[in-house]
């Protein structure tokens, strides 16, 4: 049996995380590995119930502390319930966002540190980190083409786009400061391009 | 204006607390003091909608770590849109359960540390504390007829008359380190004579 890989990818809305959560899958289980595609905010029972309460409702239905909570309760149950037990018998995870999307968004735009959003990862999830995050950066332009075409409705998606250029800024930051775990990834190419990329970076791991 | 004042009701399931809100909101209001009455977890619509995920579903629904989450989440809601907003306008809050629950439900029995909890209280409401908090307390003989009477049907309220035991003593406890906080009420008595002796207690902050 192989180590269980944790992998993450991290970027604004419209990079393309999640067409590319699909190709690696698809990629890795041609190769015999069992691989979890999942994401965050859910991906277990009760992660996905709060999803729900994260997601709905209007844009100041939580303040930021309430919010940094749900999504760490969130993700302690992912984590407990979905990831660990996964990556425990072997098979790779592949998750659409995680920790760092938190430290993005509620830490860069919502004014929470980065120490506090880190202690309550900590706390719910033992600090979990994953092997790999790919960061899929797109250029302005294609990432205003894309959100435009896929419309910005929920409470995370529809920000205005200098906030996206200061959250990708803060993404770019964190992968700047562990280079060791991310990975920068040019997603402004076909996606089977970037999908190439990224299975290029994993190749080491491959049995 | 008077100071608003903030005071909780602490203890097991079916002590009389919500009966003894009631009563000590309506002593209040007859004294010209606007009085909230509020409860946890709940109490404002976000921190009602995080109830009804944590008083719902198997007993196993969340693990320690969520629910402790979960709880600070909600508080976290209900101190910034229900219980600072009354007290900055001088009414007094009367709450039926608060972090003291948190602690000795999460705490005593869940197995989180103390400092974890007042840490998660610490980041989600700033650490907001009562000036005064009331434990009731019933002989374990009175506690189990009172349950039976209303009937466990709840995530918190269905738990064995072991862990109400062990749950006053926790209660106990943390009332005999904070003594200028806490009074310790015995409630086997009349509920009017149990409202009495929590006015009588007040009666210095009265106007």
């Amino acid at each position: 049996m192989t180590p269980g890989r944790f992998i993450t990818l991290e970027g604004g809305e419209g990079v393309g995380k999640s067409t590319q959560i699909r190709s690696v899958a698809a990629a890795l289980e041609a190769c015999g590995i069992e691989a979890v595609a999942t994401r965050e905010p859910g991906g277990s029972a009760g992660a996905e119930a709060i999803r729900s309460l994260l997601m709905e409702g209007s844009d100041d239905r939580w303040n930021a502390r309430s919010e940094a909570l749900l999504f760490a309760a969130a993700r302690a149950d992912h984590v407990a319930r979905t990831i660990r037990p996964a990556l425990s018998r072997g098979a790779w995870v592949l998750c659409d966002r995680f920790v760092d999307s938190s430290r993005a968004y509620q830490g860069g735009g919502g004014g929470i540190t980065d120490a506090d959003l880190l202690a309550l990862h900590g706390f719910g999830s033992e600090g979990l980190m994953p092997h790999r995050t790919f960061l899929l950066t797109v250029s302005p332009d294609e990432a205003a083409r894309r959100l435009a075409e896929r419309g910005g409705n929920d409470r995370m998606g529809n920000k205005p786009l200098d906030y996206q250029a200061r959250l990708t800024a803060r993404f770019v930051e964190m992968a700047q400061a562990e280079t060791d775990r991310w990975r920068i990834i040019d997603a402004d190419r076909a996606a089977e391009e970037v999908t190439a990329a990224i299975l290029a970076d994993l190749a080491e791991w491959l049995p």
